[in-house]
């Protein structure tokens, strides 16, 4: 019998407490394993030997389903980058004596391309030292841009809070009898799959948003102009959706605008209120930029059930790996055929993970660079599918909590 | 036999389609009333002819269920005022002509404030020019500001959205383990309602939003920043809960244009921006700030079930007044009991309520002025209750479509 330990890294999304939900019912049904330790906020936890006992927190199938529809993080996250151990080995050597301690012999860590950075240097300590720790990486990101596997968990229920915003956005913008032009600033800094993915409302007949602006494509202000004044042409309230990402020729000045507060300080403001104020400018009509923000990433109220489903299979799939002596790992989904939907999950080298970026394929991107093609939107529409319906207690979401 | 005529006015909300889909029920449903039209974009439509029979598009109670869930209004809106009909009557003379060509008996007009001033103006040029047509205003905003209500169709879902969103943005802002401030910019120009509203997270034990301004207490930014402070010796990451309609000292230099709706309304855009910058510069921690923007008055997804189910009673109940003779009144609900929750609905006279603001009580604000009694709380909490779930098509919520 032995002891394992699991972490949660980078940003948050819907679906990071199901992965640790399935690595703690993995690990829970592995005849092997005794204890099931969470490191508090990320390496950071292992590093310091800040460990709960999640066996003594998870009681019930009850607290493990709404650890699951729970967004962000129970054991809270972190940015933190291991440096190479050939130069400072002091992190590597209090994980390795608070891992002893614990008698932990597997590390899960559930995150991003960075995160990935993690798993590899540590993995490759523990090889290099010698330590039998298996250490296996469980993807997460609303950005999609993780190598190697088909899709992220946590995308697909930001692509589906960003579908049943973007449409109800669609909604408002129409009510009035003047023109209108409508800028949606979605998340991705330097990948568009979650701007691309609002095409999927076309599968109900929507023909917004009319525009996509991707950072794979480049981008011009007068372009992206002439663009909305032809959609004019055919579209009374134009919707357009911009990844936040986007190379525009003025975002090294930080979109700063001409005001400033009391204190001289000059406002920075995103490209959806940059473009906002050009758009108003040169075209005159009403415009507005909304920003789904954090929303987009935490709205567990509308999460995919395929989703949050399939974060808990490549979590507990991670225990698997682990038990069968594999490490330097990553689980990753292969996608076996779009209609019926159907993925496997595999796990892949490491190496060829950590710190790249999986860029939104350039041949599904429109010829006029502002939209996305058929292929696209055929990807995206089996990860948004289902739903998960929170619990309510006097009408709000019950969330699973640690902490205040 | 004779017809009637509905329209909807001013900012969306969840719940006007379904206040609609009341005015229809309650018509179909009366001996006396053959047709029933919907003027496009407010009274725009009935001073322009421009009407549609709604006999012909609700067809099925399908229809009419998928009508209520749909956010927006489908006949479009309108910021339009009617001048006193003693200095120019041409609009009324217009209308008139219209509803007699239409043989339209009775008009229902679904708004805020606003809206009641058109109710309130038709009213009169009608009883002054001796035409035998009854005007009933039928209340929807969420600012959930209009005077003799206790509370307005649309405010309901609109705070069970801010509730469900705030909750998730405190599980994303606590995350990391360095301190943080996060700023939510709620809607709400002169009126803190929904703003106040965040408070119903209490029910379930969350402490967060730890502040709450509003525009009806007096707000400073030294104080703001003292209060910042003060929150964060007890909490790492600090929620606070901002009006966009705050009474900001440095409003002037940038933070509301100089622009005016027909109204002479200011346009107010970043108050939660100015306080991010403020906050960054003062107090130097990791500071966001999130404005929830149309999402807040758009997401039907979310819908209070009371609330949308009362948005319809009360648009049936404006039926049945004009029925019985009543002209130049706005429907009401009258609170009976928090718990159980009751109420009764009521006329009351227009010249009462349009172009007046019901103000949050200001005992119900707590002593220093930075957040809200329990008193508020038990107001708030009966009107979040109950879901709405829509039904789905490829994932997405479907919504009721009459345009493209």
């Amino acid at each position: 019998m032995f002891n394992i330990a699991v972490a949660q890294s980078g940003g948050p999304t819907a679906a990071i407490n199901s992965s640790l939900s399935g690595v703690f019912s993995g690990a829970s049904s592995c005849r092997d394993i005794d204890g099931i330790y969470g490191a508090i906020n990320g390496i950071e936890g292992a590093i310091n030997g800040n460990f709960i006992d999640l066996t003594k927190i998870l009681t019930s199938e009850y607290d493990i389903d709404l650890l699951k529809k729970t967004p962000s993080t129970i054991l809270g996250s972190c940015r933190y980058k291991l440096k190479d151990y050939r130069e400072d080995s002091s992190d590597y050597e209090k994980i390795s004596a608070n891992f002893r301690d614990h008698d932990i012999k597997a590390f899960f860590y559930i995150g991003g391309n960075d995160s990935m950075d993690t798993v590899m240097k540590l993995d490759a300590y523990f090889k290099e030292t010698g330590i039998d720790i298996k250490v296996i990486g469980v993807p997460k990101t609303i950005d999609n841009d993780v190598m190697n596997t088909d899709h992220t968990p946590g995308f697909g229920s930001a692509a589906k809070y960003v579908a049943a915003t973007m449409q109800e956005i669609i909604r408002d913008s129409r009510v009035y009898s003047i023109p209108s032009v409508t800028i949606v600033e979605i998340m991705g800094r330097d990948a568009g799959w979650l701007t691309a993915s609002s095409c999927v409302l076309r599968a109900n007949g929507e023909p917004a948003p009319h525009l996509i602006y991707l950072p794979e494509a480049p981008f011009s202000t007068d372009k992206f102009l002439e663009d909305i004044k032809e959609a004019q042409t055919r579209y009374k309230a134009v919707i357009a959706a911009v990844s936040e990402g986007i190379s525009c020729e003025n975002r090294q000045t930080g979109f700063s605008s001409e005001l400033t507060d009391a204190f001289g300080h000059k406002f920075l403001s995103g490209v959806g209120k940059y473009l906002e104020n050009v758009t108003a400018a040169n075209i005159g009509c009403k415009v507005r930029s909304i920003e789904l923000n954090v929303m987009q990433r935490c709205s567990s109220h509308i999460a995919s059930l395929t989703d949050i489903n399939e974060a808990a299979q490549i979590g507990s799939a991670a225990v698997e790996a682990a038990m069968n002596g594999e490490s330097g790992k990553m689980m990753v989904f292969r996608r076996i055929s779009n209609n019926p939907y159907r993925v496997e999950i595999l796990s892949s080298d490491i190496k060829s993970i950590a710190n790249k970026e999986k860029k939104f394929p350039t041949e599904w991107i429109s010829k006029d660079e502002n939209n996305v093609t058929t292929d696209a939107l055929n990807y995206f529409l089996p990860l948004i599918q289902g739903e998960v319906h929170p619990e309510y207690r006097n009408g709000i979401p019950v969330h699973f909590r640690l902490d205040q």
